[in-house]
């Protein structure tokens, strides 16, 4: 640290990224990214794109905001395009939070909001999850304060039903509800339709999971015009052009071709249901996920060894620190081939023990 | 505003950028891009990199870091880089400024610098340029505050010489001087290689201007390795994937044919200085600039009135409503083609007023 960083942040806990290793050899299944490849019109658009650089994007994002509202039968006033579904959470914690405004969210879910609570000056409570991991809707149910919820959570993948987000909205009319769906096309129920009947409503998404483009850097909110007003406020101040030209006309080709992403997605969630099986036959513990990843515990391996022994045999998946979750292992879904490789190196591991 | 809106920002007056009109038929001389594509080289990167956007970024972009870190002579870890040189600036604003370090830059600069102090609650006071547009040392040498200096300054293209601008960072040694060099390559001296000798020097620049990369998002900021830390802690506390693979991939590229984006910069000097003597020869003042832009007021129109008639003939320069400068237009150099135009233009508009 400088002897000019000011007081306001130094004492900031920056959130730790997975790891990006450059070698390419690992099988990757530690950041949830999709193991299939962006559509060709996507490629194509970006490529075309890359020939205009020269000039600047559109802070406005009008044709990507143009498709992605039809699509999701909004108006273009209600979404905003950010860099990555990072950037709008950040936006959102500071619109709607400070002092006066504290937040709760649960004790495990994405590792990013304690760190945006906390470079925002946000008091903020972490909601133990109960003893299944799951989110107890009491908890939030006119809690009068602003709430944060992944639905999906991570690293859990546990997906709350509709009606109880619906319930959570509506009992805290006076406070901003952000139901964060980086994950929810790969089976969550989506409560982006609930913006016109709630004002409080605020929900993000991002294209770098279900869309694979997570190297692209592409998230949005869709809420009520006024919520994306003051958002919009918030990102004319930070970074107007905070979407490039090869991302915004990648997203825009993206929608075009939805259709393949979400038979992806409906891939993903089959491989996952049987990665699932395949685990809980041998002896592993799993929550239910509605994600793109499995979360797994055994009473056979400790936590950190497992998210070891993987990496020694070339598959990273993703171990927490935290107390609670620590015996446990995110694990991305990967392509039918690269779970048997995952099964058959967890199953050498297991037998080595024996 | 929505009813959620906190305090703390709702207030905020957001920078309003340029016009970016969709209408390809414009001269489009008012955001100061360049007139020239990008290389080959970077074309071919960024397309390839749109086939791998499936996986996340690489948050420290290791490569691209390494390659501008050797052209500058300088070590990685003394380089950061951002979406945008937006981005940089406002991590610089966020970590070292506060209520109790005020801000000081000139009434006349770069409009964000504000609305980065609004947002970061910083006091700052607008320091005026001289009748001249020129920033007197005086005021900033031995002043005791946090400084930023865009070098050369914006809209004016007027420069400070290197020796002025290390006075006013070796006579503030206990405040961070941001330089911001945005327009550097167009003829001002960059500070960058002072970094070793100053802890205390911040140096920002972008590839959106001389690396003809507006639309691709890049810019980054050359400081000694604490101030980096801080910065970084920022970056990691907001967006640690802030730039996507296509981008990072690009200015990598633009690197390694550094020489085609000298030679366009040499080009664009000369073409601005050709445009400046006609521009005087038809009565125009213009300040001395070492930017990409010129800067022109003419007693024989109002600043307003010359934009609007130079959109009507489907010329786009830039206009600001700032009392001291409206009547002035700052007008990005393009090819001289088109700095052909814009002076027939000009020369149309002026004889129909006569």
């Amino acid at each position: 640290m400088s002897r000019f960083f000011t007081k306001r942040y130094s004492s900031l806990v920056p959130y730790v990224p997975g790891e990006q290793p450059n070698d390419a050899s690992y099988i990757k299944l530690n950041t949830n990214e999709s193991p299939y490849p962006p559509s060709p019109g996507v490629i194509a658009a970006a490529s075309e794109e890359a020939g205009k650089l020269r000039l600047y994007s559109d802070p406005e994002c009008a044709e990507l905001r143009g498709k992605l509202s039809s699509l999701y039968g909004i108006k273009p006033e209600q979404l905003l395009m950010t860099n990555g579904s990072d950037e709008i959470l950040n936006f959102a914690f500071m619109a709607f939070g400070d002092e006066d405004h504290p937040l709760i969210f649960p004790d495990i879910t994405y590792g990013f909001y304690t760190v945006y609570a906390d470079l925002n000056r946000i008091p903020y409570a972490e909601i133990p999850l109960t003893d299944d991991f799951t989110i107890d809707p009491n908890d939030y149910i006119g809690a009068g304060k602003n709430i944060v919820i992944a639905n999906p959570n991570a690293p859990t993948g546990i997906s709350l039903p509709l009606n109880v987000i619906e319930e959570i909205i509506k009992s805290n009319p006076d406070n901003v509800i952000i139901i964060d769906e980086a994950y929810v096309d790969f089976g969550g129920e989506s409560a982006a339709f609930l913006i016109d009947k709630y004002d409080n409503l605020l929900v993000t998404q991002t294209f770098s999971k279900s869309r694979s483009m997570a190297g692209a850097r592409l998230g949005f909110g869709i809420g009520n015009e006024k919520l994306i007003a003051d958002l919009n406020a918030i990102k004319y101040s930070t970074n107007p052009y905070n979407i490039n030209r090869m991302t915004a006309s990648a997203g825009a080709a993206a929608i075009k071709e939805n259709d393949y992403y979400m038979e992806n997605c409906r891939k993903i969630a089959e491989t996952r249901d049987l990665t699932a099986r395949k685990l809980r036959e041998m002896g592993f513990k799993l929550t239910d996920s509605s994600a793109n990843f499995l979360f797994a515990e055994s009473d056979r391996i400790d936590g950190g060894a497992l998210y070891r022994e993987l990496k020694k045999r070339g598959i990273l998946v993703r171990h927490f620190d935290n107390e609670r979750i620590k015996n446990y292992n995110r694990i991305t879904v990967g392509t039918p081939e690269q779970m048997d490789s995952l099964i058959r190196a967890v199953d050498e591991i297991l037998k080595e023990l024996s």
